[in-house]
């Protein structure tokens, strides 16, 4: 298992409503792929969504989005956290 | 204060121990600004990093990573997050 940061560049207004249903959505199905989304953050104004999950690969984390609706433009392993 | 997520796209090759000694640089000077470094995350083969804060402004943050001798090449306020 390993630590992906994924990022969304197409979420422009998005509202805390649809963010938390977007996570959810993820949730949901995580299992599926042994991923696990920890943390979302987003900037409504420039469209921007970061994902924090830990997950076996980033398709696995792609293949959650996906199925949910919203499939990620970037998908980094981030293996050092400080 | 709000969260920030800023990017650094140039940082291939970063080491845990250059990652571990620019977030040190950054926290020890961050009060200047009322800026707190929380997390930092590092893809070494791309050269990205994700650092989290929480700070008055998106300009207090930029000048602690200038300071510090790392610029971002981002800085997003992330006001939402789950």
């Amino acid at each position: 298992m390993a630590k992906f940061m994924d990022v969304h560049h197409d979420m422009k207004g998005v509202t805390r409503e649809q963010l938390m249903a977007a996570h959810r959505a993820d949730l949901a199905i995580e299992k599926d792929e042994r991923v696990h989304f920890e943390r979302a953050w987003a900037d409504p104004a420039s469209g921007t969504v970061y994902c924090l999950s830990e997950a076996p690969s980033a398709e696995a984390v792609q293949r959650i989005h996906e199925r949910a609706g919203h499939p990620a433009d970037e998908i980094h392993p981030v293996p050092l956290v400080v």
